[in-house]
């Protein structure tokens, strides 16, 4: 397969992130979104430095940002209220991506704002909530600063960010939420590539979620008990990222199928699925409308993604979920 | 872990097949006997020179030889009867196994006899009766012609026999007919390393199976489309078995548990694994009493084994086996 490197991307995206405007200091209301995300092959495995794919999602995180004429900001949303000032924003707990993200660019900016931010995503499921806000406040405050919008710029910044408030993280989530689309993604050497076909999905939420750290931290107990045996699955889960990358080009999507279909196995095999997730990939398989099934996120719970439309009831809770193209976005 | 290649078995196993006369022509009535056998790891992996565990069980197929004073050859057993000259076995297809050994030993012997075949193998499952009549056949030939008993010859020429009528072969199933308990096994190059120590099992029937050639089948064409992967799995498949060795080894069956549950999963990324035997293993799993479990055997079908003994209803047909130190008798 041809690889396209990251550098590549910085001159490919610079149109990615929509939105465009006179230079000219921002006095007018606007609103910065990103979209939600699927893990859908290759995660555990991209922590150690193996290739994933990950999908943007047509659920989004939304800033309405009102510039004002003061350096005080006013953050809304549903999970509470907060004020600060431009030049101090303390991280408060609840807000720590956005404020994390201003505090990080406050040099940038001259005006404080009020922020307002709506969420569409499920709340059962993990989209990548934190990864949205940020992806969508790092390209507001560039949008406010005149500064350009190159995607690879956008998530650079988000993933410093990220990694400053949570420590680590892979910054697949983050990828989908700037670039949008299917994505082949690797943390180091990092290596993002944007792939131009989606397809329909259907997504069955199983219940219940176990915290993703309280997965790892059970993965990596179990990796320190089999390290050889982790080290062959996590190579099988990158070569599969790979052929998936390939596939998805060509729009094989019966080749994609089975790609989620053998690492549903390897998932199995790490231990993150449950009597219930394999029954419900099983079921989804059995379904003519459905290509392949596998578990989407860290596992022990969450959700389970079909490829294609189901055809006949699944009889299990269902998510509005599909693939989108559409990353990070001003408007 | 150290290990014991094959020539050193020729010496280690010159008594484990039981049975010992004097030097004279065998005018009495006897019988030989080999266990059936259960697949624990590495089935399929083990075709491509990768290790398998495998175990005896304890049911076994027996075989009464009544030596004759003519040449002729009398067998009886449920699926029918023959007679033949034991100069000329033609290889009639229902006694194929036995009958190709007496062909390939006829030079050995001076008598006839008549073979009364009786097994306690559940119809169900595949315990490997071609392997078993073909141990206690080859070793009531040499028991007859005077030869000694040693395992590993009983085994080679058995596997010769095996292999004339089939083709093929792991000789995985021929190693624990022969040596009986749990071996660590390769068939090229050849290592076969019987293990001292046997746990309670717990083995529940799917209620169907699938050929083992259709199986093998499916498994390469899948194979063919994905053979990194395969290569990776297969990979993690020989690892499991060496440290499952090693495990039984040190009687420590929690982590011998944990391999099977691993290997489970590597089975259902090969694709050989379904909703039904995935929901059994699990069911398997949340019981108290044991301590891990996975397909055994080619896989879309016939039976889940679980290490230890369930402690609460399974809700699956159990059959009644258990591991089996006893190899091939004469007695």
């Amino acid at each position: 397969m041809p690889m396209q490197y990251r550098p590549i991307l910085s001159i490919d995206m610079v149109t990615s992130c929509s939105g465009s405007r006179e230079n000219r200091t921002v006095r007018e209301s606007f609103r910065a979104s990103a979209p939600g995300k699927l893990m859908l092959l290759g995660e555990h495995a991209v922590l150690h430095g193996n290739r994933c794919i990950v999908c943007a999602v047509n659920q989004r995180l939304h800033i309405i940002v009102h510039p004002r004429h003061d350096a005080k900001i006013n953050i809304e949303s549903e999970l509470g209220h907060y004020q600060a000032d431009l030049q101090n924003p303390l991280v408060d707990t609840t807000f720590r991506f956005v404020l994390t993200a201003i505090d990080q660019h406050k040099e940038l900016l001259s005006q404080g704002f009020d922020l307002k931010i709506e969420s569409d995503f499920s709340a059962t499921v993990g989209l990548g909530s934190s990864a949205a806000v940020t992806a969508a406040m790092t390209a507001a405050i560039f949008y406010m600063a005149d500064q350009n919008l190159e995607a690879i710029k956008i998530y650079d910044h988000s993933l410093t960010t990220v990694r400053t408030v949570q420590g680590s993280g892979s910054g697949a989530d983050l990828a989908a939420s700037v670039f949008g689309g299917i994505l082949l993604y690797r943390a180091f050497p990092n290596e993002i590539i944007p792939l131009k076909n989606i397809h329909p999905i259907t997504v069955v939420y199983s219940g219940s979620k176990t915290p993703t750290t309280d997965v790892i931290q059970m993965v990596e107990k179990l990796r320190n008990r089999f390290p050889q045996q982790f080290s062959f699955i996590y190579s099988a889960m990158d070569v599969s990222a790979e052929q998936a990358a390939q596939a998805v080009k060509e729009t094989d999507w019966p080749t994609f199928g089975q790609l989620l279909n053998l690492n549903q196995g390897l998932m199995d095999a790490i231990g993150v699925s449950t009597k219930k997730l394999s029954d419900i990939a099983y079921v989804l398989r059995h379904d003519s409308g459905i290509l392949g099934a596998k578990i989407s996120g860290s596992g022990l719970g969450d959700c389970v993604i079909g490829l294609g439309k189901h055809e006949n009831p699944i009889g299990y809770p269902l998510l509005p979920l599909e693939m989108s193209k559409q990353g990070v976005t001003i408007d």
